[in-house]
């Protein structure tokens, strides 16, 4: 039986995978990999962990990733709907053209906002590809966020909220007083004067940026850092704890 | 400058290692590890997954574990407070006395539920020990259950709420409907037959064991299959996902 392996390889930084998701690395016979569009920085990560890992023989196939439908903010899911399903179809056919065990990296955790798991069931689920499949754990982002800040991401025996930055509100509506935001495409700090932030960028990679501290005192410093996380990396991807 | 480095190190499993937390080891002259009694499991484990990493020669320093006051539920917050500063203290005589950078292994992840990071500041913050200090990310209990399940922690771009067993309540009468729920000293889901369950024990271990689907048909197997853990393992420590 032919197996799929989703491998969760941490935030960014090569020594951030375990030995598990190295074993399972070399475990398989090529890797299915997104590719975003021409300097696609991800893709070129991923190549570069794989030499470092596997070795330069590893085997890529990097899949065009379909376009997201973003026309319609409203309809978030169904988008998101089609967008894995578009995947799904893609990934099916390299998988039927191409023989052997099939891994799919993902940065940080297939656990946490990423769609991987989700679309492997989909593959599945259509019936034209036999696999058994597992998934491997990763570092998360918030880990790092956590481990770079040297904080426990909760007070003695309190809740998390994890959440996106869309859903920042809401989760404040309904009373959580200790957040942490992924996802963020930008950040707006307005009414969180009176919470602390731990604040991350690029978290494993050369680019890291880090700040801390009241939001009242620090959301400028944060602003800049993000824009400058982002002239220095060509992108940005950040995570915070808001704790009231 | 004397380094002390919190390493997590994942939820027991000693592939479910980073390569960093594998280099922290190889660095510091000895390990500072809680001894919660004679045939204390997790004593033993750690010395395990030292000799598998490290060698035989890794230095062990146990250090016997202050009683936590249990006797008046309603502080909990004070009384650990109290054994936060009365562990301390007695890792600072050990530190004091013995030269050389420290190591402490955290199981799972020091970012959740995890007493060693607030721990190692008391230590610095007494002002007799001087260091730099560090902290590695580790694979949590929670990310290990969601790779058994192959599933994703949330709904697409819902939020999570992590808590304790003790404040599962608490989370429901808020609005959550997507929980996970650590330290459970006992399991009772009174009250959750229309939610599903995704549930794991003993997760990375031996005795690992797991249990899914709606609540209402697989309360029974997760008491019965809690209780065999414990009979079979000598212990269990279990977590479980809550959707609605």
């Amino acid at each position: 039986m032919r197996r799929i392996r989703v491998i969760g390889i941490g935030p960014g930084d090569p020594d951030q995978v375990t030995l598990e998701a190295v074993a399972a690395m070399h475990s398989v016979a090529y890797f299915v990999v997104a590719d975003k569009g021409p300097d696609d920085p991800l893709l070129e990560a991923r190549r570069e962990l794989l030499k470092r890992h596997v070795g330069s023989a590893a085997q890529v196939v990097a899949v065009r990733d379909p376009e997201r439908d973003r026309a319609d903010p409203a309809d978030y899911r169904g988008a998101v709907s089609d967008w894995h399903e578009a995947r799904a179809e893609a990934y099916e056919r390299v998988i039927l053209q191409q023989p052997g065990d099939v891994g799919f990296l993902v940065w940080g955790d297939p656990a946490f906002y990423d769609s991987t798991i989700r679309i492997v069931e989909r593959v599945l689920a259509r019936g034209n590809v036999e696999a058994e499949w597992d998934v491997i754990p990763g570092i998360s982002s918030l880990q790092l966020l956590a481990a770079r800040h040297r904080i426990v991401l909760h007070e003695i025996g309190q809740p998390i909220t994890v959440t996106t930055a869309r859903k920042l509100r809401e989760a404040v509506d309904a009373g959580a007083d200790n957040i942490l935001v992924m996802l963020s495409a930008r950040i707006d700090l307005d009414g969180f004067d009176e919470w602390h932030i731990w604040w991350g960028a690029n978290l494993g990679t050369e680019h890291e940026r880090l700040v801390a501290g009241p939001v009242a005192d620090v959301a400028a410093e944060i602003d800049e850092a993000r824009a400058a996380t982002k002239a220095d990396a060509g992108w940005v991807m950040d995570a915070y704890l808001l704790r009231r």
